[in-house]
C-alpha cells in the first residue's frame, strides 16, 4: 500500500457523498454534462485570500502569478481579490486583458519574451522584470520606437535558494533574471535612460512548506534588496519578493504556518532600513491561492483485474493532470489526495489502483492505494488539482481534448 | 559537459545550415511565418516505410499507431504507406475518418473506452482490442444496440515483457489488456456471442533498441498466440505483434538492427503452427516510423550568463517538447539530440545551456551542451521531435500555445 496526499481542508460530505461548496459532485457532473471535470470553488479561493491577508502584515500586497490558474472564471474572480497580476507571455497579456484588469497593476517576469510581447507589454503600461541586460536593452529600445516611458523592474538572480523549495530557482547560475552582482549597473544603465524605474523581483522558489525557510528567505531578500538598492544608490519603490508558499500534495506533508511567516514578516517590516522605506511591498504566489480550491472529478469506465491486483480505470488521466502522475517535475511518483467522491465518507476497504484512459503505463492516478470498494460509475476526486492542472498537461495527448471546467 | 543525443541519417548541411529535404532551415522559417516550429520530412518518412519493408518478411503488415503523430498532413502521407492504422481514443477516430483511412483496417485500444466511444467504433466498422470482459460484455450489447456484427480482437496481457523497453507494457500485473490466462474463456464467450472474431492483440513495451530483445519478443509472442489459440481451440484470424522498436534519442543509444529482427521473423513465419498459418500479421509501430523524421526548430531570444555558465535562451520549450526537457517518463534527464541549426557545419566551441521561454527551471532542452558559439537570432534544431512533441506537451502552459507544424 502507498499512502495517499491529505486532502484539503474544506471538503465533506453530504448523503455520503464529496460535496464542493455545499454542492455534491453528482450534481455538478450532472450540471456540467460529463466528465472528466475540474470544479473550482470561488469560496475556498475568498477565503484562502482572506486568511493570508489577516496573518501577513497590512502593508504587503497580494500579487496573483496567472499561470498557475488562467481559467477565465478563476481569473476573472481572482482579479478582484488580488492586488497585481503576475504574467509569463504575450498570451497572459491577452488572458488579463479579457478580465479587465486595470494593466498598470500587472508584471511580466520569463526568460524568452519575445519583441512582440514587450511592445505589447510596454505599450500596455505592463511593468516588466527585466530578465537580462540584452532584455533591458530591447525593452528601451522597443519603447523609444513607442515614443512611451517604460515601467521596468529587474529580475535578480539571486546567491542563496529556498531550501526545502519543490523547485529552486536562485542560487547559483540560473536562467532566471540577472545575477545579483551585475544588478546595480544595470539599475544604473535603465534609470539614466529614463525608464519608470519599478525596483526588484527576487524569486527563489516555490512549493516550500517550512515556515522557517520561508521566513528565512524572506529575510534574505528584504536583505540582498537594501545591499543592491546601495550599491545602487537609490531606493527601490517596489519589491517583488517572490513566492514560495507550498500546499501539502503528499503524505506526510504539513500546511505551511503562515501565522509564523506573517509574524516574522511584520517584524522586518518594522525595522526596514532607509533603501526599503518607501517600497511597496509583494509576494506573488499562485498555486497556494488556488490549487487546494480545485477538484479534478474523473468516472470510472472499468473495474478490472490483473495478477490479483485492482484497476479502477478512469475517463480522466495525465492529458488533464500531469503532475498528480508524477510526470512533471517529479523524481519519485508519489500519490496525491485521491478519493472515491461517490463513497467520500465510506472507509477504506481495498487496495486499487487508480488508472487514466491513455493507452500509456504513465497514467496512474493512484498507485496501490486504500479506497473504498468502487466500481463502474462511481466517481474518483483528484485534489488539489487547482493549480497547474487543465494548463500544465497535455490535453491534445491521444486525441483526447481539455477536460470541462467550472468556478462555483 | 554533458552529450547530446545521435543527430538522425538523413541530415546534412547546405551553406552551413541544417536542411531538411534539401530545404534550408532558415528557409522554411520565413515561409512557415514564425518559430517554434516542427518539421516534419515526407521523404524520411518514405524512406523508413521502404527499409522497413525490405527488411521484414513479406507476410508482415505494418500499422501506424497514430497517437506518436496525428498532424493531419504527416496523418494523410502515412495512411498511403501504412496497412492499417491504431487508434487510442474516440478523438483519433475522427482524425483517421477525416483522413479518408478505410475504416475496416482501424483498430482502436485503449483501457478507459467511453460507451460513445465503443458505439462510433463499432457503427464504423473499427476492430476493437478489448482491454477487459467489462469492454467485451459492453461492446456486445452497444453491437446488439446497433444491429451490426462488431470486429472484435482482445488485447492479451502477456506475462512476459519486452526487455530493455522504454516503457514496459506486459509482464505482471498491468491495467492493459486482460491476464493471458483469461484469454481463451474471454474469446470462446465473443465468438459464440456472434462477433467478427480478429484475434489477438499482444503489445509488450516500446522503444527498444536491441535487437536481440525484439527477437526474443516476437518470439514469446508468437507462442503465446499459438498456446491461447490452442487453449481457445480457434485459429487466430490476425494477430497484432506490438511494437516496441525504438530509436535512438540518447548519447550511446546505437539505432535498432531491423536486418536481424526481420531475418528472425522471416525464420519463424516459415515455420508457424496451424493456429497461426493463416493469420494476417501485424506489427504496431509509431515513433519508429515518424520519429527521426521530425525536427522542432526554435530560435535564441537571448544569450546570457549566470555564474559563468552560457544560457541561451529560446522561443520554444517544455510547452513543445515536453519530453526533450526530460519531464515525461523518465527519471534521469538525458539531452536529446540538439544542434544549432544555423551553424549546422560549424565544430563545438563551448559549453552552453539550451532553455526555452517559460518561467520554470524545468524547461531546459539542452544541459551543458558542447556547441558552437551561438547568439541571438540563432536557430535550434531538436532531432527525434516528429514522434510524441507536439501533442504530448502542455501547450496551453503559461499562455503559449501550439507550434507552427508543417510537412513538406
Amino acid at each position: 500500500m502507498k499512502p495517499l496526499g491529505p486532502i484539503p481542508a474544506g471538503y465533506r460530505a453530504i448523503d455520503g457523498e464529496l460535496a464542493i461548496a455545499g454542492r455534491k459532485v453528482s450534481d455538478l457532473v450532472a450540471e456540467a454534462g460529463e466528465t472528466p471535470l475540474f470544479v473550482h470553488s470561488g469560496d475556498l479561493i475568498a477565503q484562502r485570500f482572506s486568511d493570508l491577508r489577516a496573518a501577513m502584515p497590512d502593508r504587503l500586497k497580494i500579487n496573483y502569478a496567472i499561470k498557475a490558474n488562467s481559467f477565465a472564471p478563476v481569473l476573472k474572480l481572482v482579479s478582484t481579490l488580488a492586488d497585481g497580476l503576475d504574467i509569463a507571455s504575450g498570451g497572459e497579456l491577452d488572458m488579463v486583458r479579457s478580465a479587465d484588469f486595470d494593466l498598470s497593476r500587472v508584471s511580466f517576469a520569463g526568460p524568452g519574451k519575445r519583441d512582440a510581447e514587450l511592445h505589447a507589454a510596454i505599450a500596455a503600461g505592463v511593468t516588466l522584470n527585466l530578465e537580462s541586460e540584452n532584455e533591458a536593452r530591447r525593452a528601451l529600445a522597443i519603447a523609444e520606437g513607442l515614443g512611451v516611458t517604460p515601467r521596468l523592474a529587474i529580475r535578480v538572480n539571486p546567491d542563496f535558494e529556498l531550501k526545502g523549495s519543490g523547485m529552486k530557482m536562485g542560487g547559483g547560475a540560473k536562467p532566471f533574471g540577472v545575477d545579483a552582482a551585475r544588478v546595480p549597473a544595470l539599475a544604473r544603465e535603465i534609470v539614466e535612460a529614463g525608464c519608470d524605474w519599478r525596483g526588484l523581483h527576487i524569486f527563489t522558489g516555490s512549493q516550500a512548506l517550512s515556515a522557517d525557510a520561508v521566513i528565512e528567505m524572506q529575510g534574505k531578500v528584504l536583505d540582498c534588496a537594501h545591499r543592491l538598492a546601495g550599491e545602487a544608490g537609490m531606493a527601490i519603490p517596489k519589491l517583488n519578493m517572490g513566492g514560495g508558499f507550498g500546499i501539502p500534495y503528499f503524505a506526510g506533508d504539513e500546511p505551511l504556518d503562515i501565522g509564523s511567516v506573517g509574524a516574522a514578516l511584520a517584524d522586518r517590516f518594522a525595522a526596514l532600513p532607509d533603501t526599503l522605506q518607501d517600497a511597496e511591498m509583494f509576494i506573488e504566489l499562485g498555486r497556494y491561492l488556488v490549487g487546494e480550491a480545485g477538484v479534478y472529478l474523473t468516472r470510472i469506465l472499468d473495474r478490472k483485474d490483473s495478477y490479483g491486483e485492482t484497476y479502477l480505470v478512469t475517463d480522466g488521466g495525465l492529458h488533464h493532470q500531469l503532475a498528480a502522475s508524477g510526470n512533471f517535475g517529479t523524481v519519485v511518483r508519489r500519490n496525491y489526495p485521491v478519493a472515491i467522491a461517490t463513497r467520500f465518507d465510506t472507509e477504506p476497504q481495498e487496495e486499487a489502483n487508480v488508472v487514466g484512459c491513455l493507452c500509456t503505463p504513465l497514467d496512474r492516478l493512484a498507485d496501490k492505494a486504500h479506497l473504498p470498494k468502487a466500481d463502474v460509475g462511481d466517481l474518483v476526486a483528484v485534489f488539489c488539482a487547482g493549480a497547474y492542472g487543465a494548463s500544465a498537461s497535455p490535453s491534445a495527448f491521444l486525441g483526447q481534448g481539455q477536460a470541462r471546467e467550472v468556478l462555483i
